[in-house]
């Protein structure tokens, strides 16, 4: 069995290596530009370049080391007909959880605000937040926001979620696709974005959606950049009417400079980390999915090119 | 029946219309330095100033508005022989509970380490740290302790705890006595004070007992400040033996102006806010505590003299 790797930062040798334990009936290809590639029975890639199409001819699957899709499926009809295999959690969830419970504990118990007033050497005590005021609002209830919302419960905030088809979770409030958008929004203080970047979810915390969070609200981004329209955003933040905004993901990355995000102080600023892909995990996954395939057997997780994630 | 008020801050009123509806059979007395006051069934204070003591001299029992009676117990003798009632939880609890785990989770995401970074407008992934190297010990596996270390699992984190008595928690590394103390701060990275202030526990945290724990270790400390050695801490900070302290509370309080903690990047200072006293929480505790001892029944978290808390 031969596996093509292609890896955007050049770093393949700890990936090679981790296959080699794991699969070792694998060969693993590193995918190089303008070499000659022998046809290989799977692919392990993320945002794969132009050049590297070619070489999927062959392939019976395409394995991707991120939960999201939005970077292949760019390539639409040029993709073989093959199933597509996003990561499932594989210790990303868990990261999520921590970095978005962190952001609505600190904007709710105003830590934010406490740091800076150190910071300027002031003791002054502020008026708490209640927490029947400080309802989350998870967008995209996958297994990602599934494991945010299950970190978010047991502090005993009222937490409400978005998603495509109807869902029912114990304590959570549902709401589903563009009807249940408004009543969504309207009631959440704290958005948190988790949603795939397809053609419907691109955009959509526009001017509009975000005036609909009520005043003060606050928002956490950990899913694309392209889910924001970014001067929207910003107006809003500097209105008022958006009290804070932890930002992850962004239209372009490196955020470049100069954009006005680095000099709003409401805005925070993190450079994608919010869950990173963990390799031994992630191999582990993929390993599993390859053998199952190999037996015939189906595996999770397969993207569905239609809805786009 | 008359209930003998005393609040530091001089706002009674929301207390005594609280009182008024929860206990109607009672008269609020509001203590003022110098008036004479008629003998009172309860007192209710949390510091009281001396004067206050002799009009102590009939009442049946001492209600703490806070979960600490290191304030209290520093009268010794001159207090009547009467049960000292403290507060248990009363929404304290999952206060503690959030502030905690939201600093246990910025240190070991590293959030503080990234907001510094944006602000000087640099994108730059960090090596994450390692949950196996990220263990919590809690000191204090009381009332807050406890809700603390609930918190903190779900999460993931090895948790520790530390107690005067010996105690077993599922999932959690116990530890307890002097004898347990050297080997639960050498285990332990990110340090967290819940104990209450006693002979035994003041200054507990010096130079001495902060330097066993690893190196770049955390302390957070919501308990009292003079459980802590204020230089020997800044020293260590300074050295980079401890990468970072949250400290809500002080041997000084507000925190003078100069302090060197002010100026210290790595310490994050709030001002004696990670649980506040919930008032109609707090009254109808001691409500339902009064109800109890005037039908001749037990009452919880009456404070043990000797023990000193
Ligand atoms: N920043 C980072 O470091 C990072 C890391 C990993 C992943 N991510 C992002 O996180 C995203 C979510 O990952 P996941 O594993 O949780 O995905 P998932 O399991 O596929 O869940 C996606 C969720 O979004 C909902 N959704 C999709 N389209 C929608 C629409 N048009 N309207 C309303 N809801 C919609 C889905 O609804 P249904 O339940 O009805 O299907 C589902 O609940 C990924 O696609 C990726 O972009 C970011
Ligand atoms: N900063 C704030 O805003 C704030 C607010 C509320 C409370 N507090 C502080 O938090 C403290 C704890 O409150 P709590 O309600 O959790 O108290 P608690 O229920 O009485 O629990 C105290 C815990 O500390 C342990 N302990 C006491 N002395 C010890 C010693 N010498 N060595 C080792 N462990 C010892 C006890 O051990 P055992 O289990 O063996 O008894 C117990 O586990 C209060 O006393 C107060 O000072 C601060």
């Amino acid at each position: 069995m031969r596996i093509l790797l292609h890896r955007a930062d050049g770093v393949t040798e700890p990936w090679v290596r981790d296959f080699a334990e794991l699969l070792p009936e694998a060969e693993v290809v590193v995918w190089q530009e303008g070499a000659s590639i022998a046809p290989c029975d799977y692919a392990v890639l993320w945002m794969p370049p132009d050049g590297l199409l070619a070489d999927l001819a062959h392939v019976k699957a395409i394995f991707l080391t991120g939960a999201g899709a939005d970077a292949i499926l760019k390539y639409g009809d040029a993709l073989p007909p093959v199933p597509i295999i996003r990561l499932g959690d594989a210790g990303m969830a868990i990261q999520m959880a921590e970095y978005v419970s962190h952001y609505v504990l600190r904007y709710f118990r105003r830590l934010d605000e406490y740091e800076k007033q150190a910071r300027a050497g002031s003791w002054a005590q502020l008026p708490q937040h209640r927490k029947e005021d400080f309802s989350v609002g998870v967008m995209g209830m996958g297994a990602l926001g599934m494991r945010t919302i299950e970190a978010l419960l047991p502090f005993g905030f009222p937490v409400r979620g978005w998603s495509r088809t109807a869902r029912q979770v114990d304590g959570v409030q549902c709401f589903s696709g563009a009807d249940g958008l408004d009543e969504f929004l309207s009631g959440t203080r704290v958005l948190v974005c988790m949603l795939p970047l397809t053609p419907d979810t691109a955009n959509l915390l526009d001017r509009a959606r975000l005036s609909q969070l009520p005043q003060g609200a606050y928002l956490i981004n950990v899913a694309r950049g392209a889910h924001v329209a970014e001067p929207d955003l910003l107006a809003l933040v500097r209105s008022g009417h958006i009290a804070g905004a932890a930002l992850d993901v962004f239209r372009n990355e490196p955020l470049p400079a100069p954009h006005p995000f680095w000099d709003e102080p409401r805005i925070t600023i993190t450079p994608h980390i919010s869950a990173l892909t963990i390799r031994t995990e992630s191999i582990r996954q993929m390993v599993g999915k390859i053998r199952a395939l190999e037996n015939g057997e189906p595996v999770a997780d397969v993207v569905d090119r239609t809805r786009g994630y």
